[in-house]
């Protein structure tokens, strides 16, 4: 099964956007993501050139977009509402960092048919009080001190790539493992390597130094596929071999 | 101690951006996450009137960017190199996650001085294969199958949050990291391997193959330190140079 199949069960909530390139990008952001849900809570301009311009082809999100007169609607259905908040507000919320959030409601998801949202305010001056009080999980995303200007598109590419990799992490997953070279075969390679550094002067007979220890330390780390160890034997008979023969 | 201040040795490297609006969106991605050093290798257009509109007053960033003539000037000096790729290639690189690579990089920064860098392409096709084999980490981020478009700004931000995230969360470290070979030094290893297998007959100078691929692939993946570069090439100049000689 799809794991992303639960993304169908997530809006992005976008609360009195200003600009409508930013839904645009906004819309963008939440498809290459694999979601597809946005809810618009009054917005200044929609539909919009500027929107369309800035989806870049994501416009199957902006054409099903649903409209709001309130947050309220828009939330109506959901069972979790993450809502990004830069500030520390004067009632101490329990704000979580964006992963821990991403972490919940992937779990939430997971469980069953639920519904949440993310939720995400005017550029400006982002969720009021009381639009982060209509919500389950206040979230923030870490910045740096001195400079916090985050775009609401940006913020919200971050929260669906959050959401999106905490949503692939619940099930499992099947690794290919890459075909590694077999003991004897990196033996071979060394046996090698050290033959032509000694025919070639580089190392000494009497006092070889730790050249061959070094190298052994560094293939082994690179956990050489039998392939790559065929390549590099390859190589080296020829590099080294011609001057042998000629 | 400030956790982050190891982002101020962190280049973000954007390859032929078309678009001046990208140039100012990623800077303001990057100073909301607390990095600021744009690398800038043959920019369509910069400076430009829609890069300062974009960068939503992170015009500090723009006004220190380097603007380089290729991309293996950005990259001098620093010894780790994540390079943003969407594709799968034919030769199934070893791709990182987004977050596993971050937690590389975070690792590299806490451990010492070390630069590092991250790497994004042009908007239409992104990084070229020769410079996804010019960075040491190829890393992808989880998107849709059906629509990948993911804006290089907003691919900044998500690779930014990622390792700002990561470098807040590293554990102080305990055991000393390796001194690693820096991107010059690798070049030159690779330049001296292709001279010595081509002047040996084992690569065809008309049709080389995938040989210097997947040796750059694998070595990349070693990570090499500087000891081990010097040891390689001393031995391979040795190897090869003898038989030249004689």
């Amino acid at each position: 099964m799809n794991p992303f199949a639960s993304l169908d069960r997530v809006r992005v909530v976008m609360s009195h956007t200003t600009h409508p390139g930013n839904i645009g990008a906004c819309a963008r952001a939440m498809k290459v993501m694999g979601l597809s849900r946005l809810y618009l809570v009054n917005p200044k301009h929609f539909p919009h050139d500027e929107a369309v311009a800035m989806s870049s082809g994501a416009t199957d999100v902006l054409d099903a977009a649903v409209v709001c007169d309130s947050l309220e609607m828009a939330l109506a259905g959901t069972v979790a509402q993450a809502a990004l908040t830069a500030r520390r507000r004067e009632m101490a919320l329990p704000v979580r960092e964006v992963r821990a959030a991403a972490t919940e409601l992937a779990t939430l998801l997971a469980a069953g048919s639920a519904e949440v949202a993310l939720v995400f305010g005017t550029e400006s001056s982002g969720l009021t009080n009381e639009e982060v009080a209509m919500c389950s999980l206040p979230v923030t995303i870490s910045t740096s001190d001195t400079y916090r200007s985050l775009n609401v598109a940006a913020a919200a590419q971050i929260m669906c790539h959050e959401l999106r990799t905490a949503v692939a992490s619940v099930s499992p997953v099947v690794a290919e493992l890459p075909d590694l070279a077999p003991h004897e075969g990196l033996e071979s390679l060394y046996a090698l390597i050290e033959t032509l550094m000694l025919e070639s002067g580089f190392l000494d007979r009497v006092n070889p130094g730790r050249a061959m220890p070094r190298l052994r330390r560094l293939f082994g780390r690179a956990q050489l596929e039998s392939e790559e160890l065929h390549l590099l034997m390859g190589a080296l008979k020829a590099i080294g071999g011609k001057r042998r023969g000629g």
